[in-house]
């Protein structure tokens, strides 16, 4: 595999991605996607070496999902479940990181609901001079760069099955629907999908929004046009206040899923009217290219981003694909990041 | 092993199980109980396949039964518990379901407070196409095959501890004392049983007796006399409202768990009175065979159900056995039901 | 490794600890290091096995620890957590440990709230006269033997890298400071550390002090002064009612955590007030030998029980190695207790 230009030991963001680790990452999982497709899915890669689950915030969908992968690379996997922990007997997370970090841990899979905290551990790791590998499973609102990842590769192996690559997203338009204003999920994808080249739409109410993306808005903003300053150092990104403009004559549709607390926030009238607005129904993708796919994170409030009957059809929906990659997609990168360490 | 005749991808319900299916079941678990007893009690026949266990509803103690199953056949496991789910967050329970199907899940072990839950995850499993088995750990108070299975396979090596058959039941008479109305076990075992040629004699206070089996309890039923209309489609199923007639000449008891909210709920007076009439006594065993057999599928309320002495007392409790059974059994099980696949 | 002198299935204490022991824990404990070192940090040892950490009181840090230890052994590991366990059904502790023999277990690690459990249980695996380990990994205040001999190989592996022994201890001064009455890592450390011929100086406030050592306080007591009766069976063993005492050219400092539910519990004025008079500081260890090192147990209360700045600093302390020695020792325990049983 092609990790001779992987130098990462850490995943914490898609920021500063390079086109070249993209498509590294994109190849790779491509080669374990094949692994999983025969009867014994595992190989002895990672064998000895231990992988920490630090979840500090509960995820079962995303920790079942790297421990398999870390299981399927031979790894041992540690389970470290925040409600049981010695957070409660006031250890700094730090600390909690530091002790795995003794009992020999060479990877942490970390995830927080605080924005910065896979970082923090990260930084500590590396002015401790360890080549100890922390790879971010979602920090707050901030990043969650392995979803985005894996969205990437489902995108890109859509279009290319044999060889899922970055340049096949150049020219296609992709529309982000949804809490982009809460979605950590969202500003990975944003980073990834304009680092590729496509153009990328995000609609949402203007409450949840981020006030960084206002000045994006056109005037006829309220009326859902396309904003009018879409270039941010030549990435194509633009923002609308209405759906239809991003969806028409979209590749993809990327929703985002909705917290029910959003409305108790007063961010939302009502589920109902979310739906009424922006769920992604089979009438509106007609609005779309013939050969539209749609995207969700999970997990899935049915009828609310989404029609029910739409996430079913699997003529559209790439959900399941997308679960799929993520086994896939975090195998590579707990291999280019153990192979980095060599 | 004797796989040829299996052809079950599920194990949902011991309603249609056919005397070839008991038997190949019976003779599986002998084999690897076999392996059991060797120092290294593992074989490779699972390597690379994931058994995920989705228990929406809480039991360490059979999820650490599965569990040990599963990595004794050399198979990954995942464990899914639904305090830390994403439930909370409003997916339904298929979604969850076909979530561990996308990440690769080959077979699902499923328990859940409702009735109907496995099979509804199984039947989706087939409309999907997919070969992935589901096996039903206990849903609501409907069936818990592996616990009757692993019942059956207990009785059957008393009777031969080489080859454990359902034949050896024929002519015995096996008394099912305690709460059967709300036992999943009890209506397993009465499927097993019944099919074995047993005689199956159900104790239980009218209270917590179903109604459906009101109408086989004899004219004397509250004196405690034998049902007089036994036969349901050639089963011999007794149903009495006091203990002393089922235990009469019993080959094998098996008492079932009292939950303790039943008093909360009005359905018995107090436990006290509950073991004054239906608790299994090492007196009240001198109605039954010199050789009888004491069962209980755990957790047992000492000195409720069965009596503290009479538990520990291994001339007459099976209780260990069981548990050891379990093992082996839930081994086949998940043996045959990965063979099947192929 | 030199296992022949080994005759344990249990640890369970060490008030009965022999020197050849002791010595043989730490000669393997090296052993194990080195396999630690290695980038492939598995042995086969307990290939087939299954090690059950059986925690009736919760402990992310201690069970992964176990947890590690075992599979790096090439144990299976079974977890039970008292949460979601049977413990909520009326099942006895007892009975719970009976379930997981009869499931195959080989050796349990339990850690319960109450004081005397392990015990219990080890007493009736040997009654029922089968060859199941059983490791004390914390009950009530009582004994925490893995962490003393863990902090126990992390002294003696500073005096001699390659041959840790007990012998190496004698004549050494080691201080104890912080709530000696709850501490059953205490408990441990003062049984391992006499029995090495080590000068031991217990120093807590007399709130935090077990009344048993009332008497061993000298006369000038509570001005801080040692200890007059110091000898308890030929171990040298001091009490303080003030730290200075026992810091005074001490060799190693041992820290304990401070729960902060004692101040609730009207035993300590405030955390801020037992840091000024107890905590280690920079400045405090400037009585000790110059090259003194620091322990804890973790989790740290910083800035209480020890500074801030002292904790992250390598020069003294040893907070890490503890961690990563833990892993080793109880890999150490595990394979001995196995060991025992051929």
């Amino acid at each position: 595999m092609p990790t001779s230009i992987w130098t990462r030991h850490h995943v914490l963001s898609l920021a500063d991605f390079t086109s070249a680790e993209y498509n590294t990452v994109l190849q790779t999982a491509a080669s374990f996607r094949e692994v999983l497709s025969r009867r014994t899915k595992k190989v002895p890669t990672l064998q000895g070496q231990v992988v920490a689950n630090l979840f500090f915030e509960p995820s079962t969908r995303t920790r079942s999902s790297f421990e398999l992968a870390a299981k399927r690379l031979s790894a041992d996997t540690l389970n470290f479940a925040a409600a049981t922990s010695s957070l409660t007997k006031g250890e700094t997370i730090l600390d909690t990181a530091k002790t795995y970090l003794a009992m020999g841990t060479d990877m942490m899979v970390i995830r927080h609901r605080e924005a910065g905290v896979p970082q923090a551990i990260a930084a500590e790791m590396d002015r401790l001079g360890v080549r100890v590998g922390v790879l971010n499973a979602g920090d707050g609102q901030h990043e969650h760069p392995s979803q985005a990842l894996l969205d990437l590769f489902t995108i890109c192996t859509i279009l290319d099955p044999d060889q899922p690559r970055l340049e096949l997203l150049q020219g296609k338009k992709i529309a982000i629907v949804g809490d982009i204003l809460h979605s950590r999920v969202a500003r990975s994808n944003i980073w990834s999908l304009t680092a590729s080249g496509a153009e990328v739409h995000l609609a949402a109410p203007p409450t949840l929004l981020p006030q960084l993306f206002a000045e994006f808005v056109s005037d006829d903003g309220r009326a859902g046009g396309a904003g009018e300053k879409p270039q941010i150092q030549n990435r194509k990104l633009f923002v609308h206040w209405t759906v239809e403009p991003a969806l028409q004559d979209a590749d993809f549709v990327m929703t985002l899923r909705l917290q029910k607390e959003r409305m108790t926030q007063h961010l939302l009238p009502s589920l109902r009217e979310y739906h009424h607005r922006f769920g992604i129904t089979r009438d509106r993708l007609k609005l779309c290219q013939p050969n539209v796919k749609v995207l969700h994170p999970g997990p899935v409030n049915r009828g609310v981003e989404i029609s029910s009957e739409l996430m079913d059809n699997p003529q559209f929906s790439l959900i399941s694909e997308q679960v799929t990659s993520g086994v896939a997609v975090r195998m590579a990168l707990l291999y280019l990041m153990g192979s980095s360490k060599v």
